[in-house]
């Protein structure tokens, strides 16, 4: 049963929280609880995916909007190392916001044998939003991490209003539950 | 110029109008601007996607979250009379929330020649914001019409409340262009 | 068991036995025999997908290399009336050779509760090859039920010589068991 | 012009060229020619991609059908060295046999601006026709360039025969040119 539902880790590189990045310090100080909690997703045996962002130099369409940071196959695009663990975890690239937007993510899960997904990371408003979106439309019964996700400030709004904003617009489109840790480890 | 732009019409089926649908009476309240907005558009050889929720008896998934509206093959999944031209218009069915998600919108875009897209309908918050978004992420310019857009009520929240955000989060995700009817038939 | 595995009926529409399809009579001398394997899978509880080509007057790139047939929201169009069943069986459209090209197939095979299929239908060399292969790429264990399908001349060869070669095509790059209605019906 | 085009190299990788690998005398044989051919390709303003694919231990469907090769972040999955131009081409995951299949292939083309494909690799009869069928079912043109493809041995047959039997397939449902280094380095 553990077996068949997966961690989602969405856009955790080391690009993320380099100086530059948003909300950085927000992101940083989430980093020894998600520790704490891929440990215990380990030991109950659901398997630990890492989904990370992967851009090229010549995506003239991305790069119209968003900074180069997390180029694909250089040191920044991969998992932030205190929190990934080689032997046993998986990576999959995405492109885009949406970890399942033309990726191998939904396959890589079907190979997995996964039914349904308990995710976190950054933007809140961002990769998890979209994603937790994909895994409904796609079928998959999702579950939001709330302490493990943390948002960016866009439309004149604070990280924690947009992080609110978020996790009610996942709760109603994505159908995702929305726990803690806590909820979670208990 | 003008013909590689469409017009996607998102929901705006004969069931979305029903006496029991979500917040209708402001999606009623619009149609007559929508008429002529759309008379605008083919005028100026824009062609006009009708972009319908098509949904099974069978879909056990879906139908776990939501009613059952808008049944395939059914009149209540058509396109809303007033408003569709059988002789020019183009209906494409959609499963999910998103119009290009497991659809052909993609490939019949494609065949059309179009390379940007004026979007609007209901639910703001829904067809709407998943769209634009999957639009921006395959890479097509986007303009949402936010007079021809209504939302519904979510998390606790008004009409109008969902609307003003999920207009500011599409803005600030999907990079679209957020325009009034006035500002496009200049 | 027998309730998880679907028929796939590929491209059996109105237009794809009218006098000027291709190889039509061995089309046509299949229909009985057809309509005896659907009625048997029906009874053995597996749902029936009619999957049916629909094209657009716009398909620029499609009409360069086919002629107009099977035009969406025509008659044409339509599975053949012999063979289907409009109380319990599923139609779904597609838009190129295969099945799961672009379409909601794979959506509608999920909301199903399907985890392998059956296929057969026209042309060996192109419904039937490609949507085996996608199948076969997604996980779907397939069966091709050969005395069901038919080819169509390309490259110089006879049907008889296409048929063959296709069916050890797709036995090698999609697995699939090969099986006659005969071997089936059991 | 020129520069719309892309090359695409189909699972040129080092694995595919191992002692154990299929048809692996005739594929190192073309291993120069290929040199010459994609060193004319760039000269000439050509984008190159290697479409590599990329499996996991942990892929339950592929490796009851198939062997492990080309292992995902492994040495064995690059492209081969004097093939590779690491300044400027570009590598691409597949997971299947299309190197369009729940990949990022078409994102990555569009993000470089192509729209025409000329393609080869091994074998003819998987990655070669599935790629080409894809390419043709989102629209783009394509090449085959016959002598820089290798095929494997299925159903009774030999390499040459499967060779001339796909690339009949492929120029037949593709609708590719099939055309030979000579032909296009004039």
């Amino acid at each position: 049963m553990a077996a068949s539902e997966a961690i989602l880790v969405l856009d955790m590189s080391n690009d993320s929280i380099a100086p530059e990045a948003r909300a950085v310090e927000k992101r940083r100080a989430i980093l020894p609880r998600t520790r704490e909690f891929l440990a215990w997703a380990r030991k109950s045996g659901r398997p630990v995916v890492f989904v990370c962002s992967a851009r090229r130099k010549t995506d003239k369409w991305f790069l119209k909007y968003w900074e180069l940071a997390n180029e694909i196959w250089k040191p920044g695009q991969a998992p932030i190392p205190e929190l990934y663990d080689a032997q046993q975890d998986t990576i999959v690239h995405k492109r885009r916001y949406s970890g399942f937007f033309d990726s191998d993510l939904d396959l890589t899960l079907r190979e997995l044998g996964v039914s349904s997904l308990i995710m976190f990371g950054w933007s809140t408003s961002l990769a998890v939003a979209t994603t937790a979106i994909d895994g409904w439309q796609l079928g998959y019964p999702t579950t939001v991490v709330s302490d493990l996700c943390i948002s960016h400030a866009w439309g004149g709004h604070t990280v924690e209003e947009t992080h609110k904003w978020s996790l009610e617009f996942i709760e109603a489109m994505a159908k995702s539950r929305i726990a803690t840790t806590a909820d979670l480890m208990k």
